[in-house]
């Protein structure tokens, strides 16, 4: 009974560690699938910081639809950095792997600060969107200084 | 107010009319969003076709997740394909653009199919899932064999 509460246990915590890449054919594929959702996502948020800013006219209907993306596309990436990623064609810094804690609590800010960028825009209120696009933007620029080579 | 009214006319027929690929900076840009967009699209739709197949065990909860996922990018990659977005670092036949019903039609079905995946994933039953993929899958093929070249 030991024995098979241990192997049980044993079962469980390799399911639990098994590398993000694991869902990934090869690492190529986890650094391209972390690349692509990054620039689809900065694309969006591209168009609702172009009305934060004033650079295009406001568009409660524009905006609302291009932070709501935004917010689901924040979930991605993250699922691309797994162990073996670090080699390639990437700007990814080796601290995203020796600093996991801190890398992962920059992109849950992401994931918080954009839901409440897709909240904001709903409201059609400008200044609400502006204030949550620069909170969102601080995290996108938090997390490039320390985690992404120039 | 009789030219009042054609210009206003006028100017929503323009803005209606602007093509997708304004929404990006540059053609590379639109081809690298449609490209990343399917890209994207593709590694979830590989996991949830992992299950159906049975090269995955099959797991309800990550299969409506990632078919979820999938339902959400299958909107996305067709704002890539405007006016002046043919020429680059891209498989997309000409047809695109000299049959834009068509092509239309092929992107509308991928959002309809996706969604009854999503929804037949949300079920818990393979079989379902099975159909749904299947179906889903058939539109992609279409599209491609149409549509991108080798």
């Amino acid at each position: 009974m030991k024995v098979f509460a241990l192997v049980a246990a044993a079962a469980t915590l390799i399911a639990v560690a098994a590398p993000a890449s694991a869902q990934f054919a090869k690492p190529e594929d986890a650094i391209k699938y972390r690349q692509s959702s990054l620039f689809v996502m900065g694309q969006h948020f591209g168009r609702v910081g172009a009305m934060a800013s004033g650079r295009a006219p406001f568009d409660a209907k524009v905006a609302a639809d291009n932070a709501e993306i935004v917010a689901s596309m924040a979930k991605l990436p993250w699922a691309g950095f797994g162990p073996g990623t670090d080699k390639g064609t990437t700007k990814a810094k080796a601290e995203i792997w020796t600093e996991q804690a801190k890398f992962k609590d920059s992109s849950d800010k992401l994931i918080v600060e954009s839901g409440k960028l897709a909240a904001a825009a709903k409201t059609g209120n400008l200044d609400a969107v502006k204030t949550a696009f620069a909170a969102t933007a601080a995290t996108c620029k938090a997390c490039h200084d320390a985690f992404r080579a120039q």
